[in-house]
């Protein structure tokens, strides 16, 4: 066994955009050291032995930082393969080059594993090109402070305001309408375009686009959390290019009720249509738990076998209780015929048609009339 | 079947630096529309079936990224999901912007599937971390040109130089001295510490360090192909966090033959040490090919049955010939009979001894003297 430590970017959110390289030291992983803004699919990517310690926010007081570093060499120094995980890329305003300079230090071998930074990911997912021509030929990334003693002179802000092209700042809410307020006072236009970005790359995004001045307003009077700032004029191709926030079932969280007879396929086709999809085939998915917290929007049968299964798994007495706040669809007389027998209505049928149509009916469910 | 186009970032170089959501859009993929600068390795993600063509190197003539537009088109009219594959981010200083408009304009699905910068991944590799405390509060990333054609002067060359931070820019090899010498006559201080990455993340990875002034001596007098340049004082921690060009066998290329009764760990041994591994058994390897073109710099075998399974690939008579320019390591008697048989000599022999302490002799054959 060779101890080593990997310091890893998650990538800006979606358990999906770490690097394949990423995944597979993780899967080697016997400890997983993680910022809590890490995904938790992304842990999952790691042996269920695996030990996984939170080490919370990383939001960067110097003793916090120290008791992470010494926590990284202790467990190196049992022998062990040590996933140091953070979210985004782990040298980009992050502590990555801190940890890996501790751990050269003392004498403990590490590799570094780049992640797609949240400016990267989260513009992508907003349908925002980070670049574009006649957008400029650079883009600034700037350093969000979180922590309002740090001063923020430090910026040359007539510099970076003077500079153009576009600008990308990952900051929290206190901090995000003074950077707004900055850029304007050092002379970005105050009707130039620009956007916040909110859980970018998750199904939780949220995407307000507007000038400088309005935006400056709107997260001043109501605060977003922590969130991307960007400026520039490729801010504008979003209406064009929109395609993640824009899907039918964006933002939708489906159970598919997975049965022999069927394929099920029905997961993917909804997943294409921007629902997030478990199955309950999914290992360690409790169907019981996600339904009594109310963490599903629509749940699917294709078959009277599904219809059982789940009245088993969940009690066929609490089926109605649980069923009470999402919408129930079902494909084929069968499955109807088994879930009016359980004293359940669907608010989605369809008696007769393909797996595509079906996907294409619980979309239209969602889809709010023009 | 949805007609589909992905556009996808393969990353900085190195073939596991793309994202797991990359990798999957892959192995869907009927059609793989690529620049020639994504590693041969990447497009093998992709179904055998799948039709792959080279657009080339997307420097950015209209005329040629118009047909390649239509292109994209015209495969995801004929109901076929494309994957468009380039290198670092799609957005990043490329043309992934003018392709997503071009398919919304065309009514044609997509979806953007972002990519770590060259940046990102290539200064991870060389052991530069790109922020630091105290390396400054922004990093701009810059565009390169190629084309000689295109004005410098859209660069606000004072505002770029005054901001501090970390400067990024992915060069040619005529406008990376231009770069250097313009930053320095605009106010960089000509002995602020810089570092000019080639091939970063890959096993040819080469990296210069110095001063402005130094580097750009250097590039003006020895061109190095496209690079990337970074201007900061991150790049001082490189002595430090080196770790990826600093083992053992970085560049060195072996050729592992598996045997049944050896597990083929020596690959994995061998890979920990930085050596580009290939195992006879890997999926359409040639392993005569790649003797002949002398891509091999050590062959192991650890069986005598590894050692008549290549000679009978290789053909017996070949194998003296081929074996000219390669270390053949053996070990135990077994193997290091068979290749005397042979009429070969091995360069690095343990007749007793366990694969990590052959890894190591391996390791110690490449590694020069003190």
């Amino acid at each position: 066994m060779r101890a080593i430590v990997y310091l890893i970017g998650a990538g800006p959110g979606a358990p999906d955009l770490i690097t394949l390289r990423g995944y597979r030291c993780l899967q080697q992983a016997e400890v997983v050291i993680y910022d809590h803004r890490v995904h938790a699919d992304v842990l999952q990517y790691a042996p269920a032995q695996a030990e996984r310690i939170d080490v919370g926010g990383g939001s960067g007081d110097a003793s916090a930082q120290d008791a992470i570093c010494f926590l990284i060499a202790e467990k190196a120094r049992e022998g062990k393969i040590v996933a140091r995980l953070k979210r985004g890329d782990p040298f980009l305003f992050d502590h990555g080059g801190e940890e890996a300079l501790f751990l050269h230090e003392q004498g403990i071998p590490f590799e570094l594993v780049p992640g797609v930074p949240t400016a990267i990911g989260a513009t992508a997912y907003a349908g925002i090109p980070i670049t574009y021509p006649g957008g400029g030929d650079t883009v600034t990334l700037v350093r969000g402070f979180e922590d309002d003693g740090r001063e923020r002179t430090r910026l040359n802000w007539d510099h970076l305001a003077g500079l153009g092209g576009t600008i990308a700042c990952f900051a929290g809410p206190r901090q995000l309408p003074r950077m707004i307020e900055a850029l304007i006072a050092h002379g970005r236009p105050a009707d130039e375009s620009a956007a916040v970005i909110v859980n970018g790359t998750l199904p939780s995004q949220r995407t307000m686009t507007g000038t400088l001045a309005e935006l400056a307003e709107s997260v001043a009077e109501q605060p977003v959390g922590a969130a991307l700032l960007i400026v520039g004029r490729v801010v504008n191709f979003r209406e064009h290019l929109r395609w993640f926030d824009s899907r039918a079932l964006f933002g939708r969280r489906a159970l598919v009720m997975h049965s022999k007879e069927q394929p099920d396929d029905i997961a993917t086709l909804l997943e294409h249509r921007g629902a997030e999809v478990k199955v309950d085939t999914d290992a360690g998915l409790d169907v019981y738990r996600l339904l009594l917290d109310r963490k599903v929007d629509v749940v699917t049968f294709t078959s009277a076998s599904a219809v059982l299964g789940f009245l088993a798994s969940v009690g066929a007495d609490q089926a109605s209780d649980l069923l009470a706040h999402t919408a129930v669809a079902t494909l084929g007389p069968a499955a109807a015929d088994a879930i009016t027998r359980a004293n359940l209505t669907p608010a989605i049928h369809l008696d007769n048609g393909s797996l595509p149509a079906f996907a294409e009916a619980i979309a239209g469910h969602f889809t709010p009339a023009p």
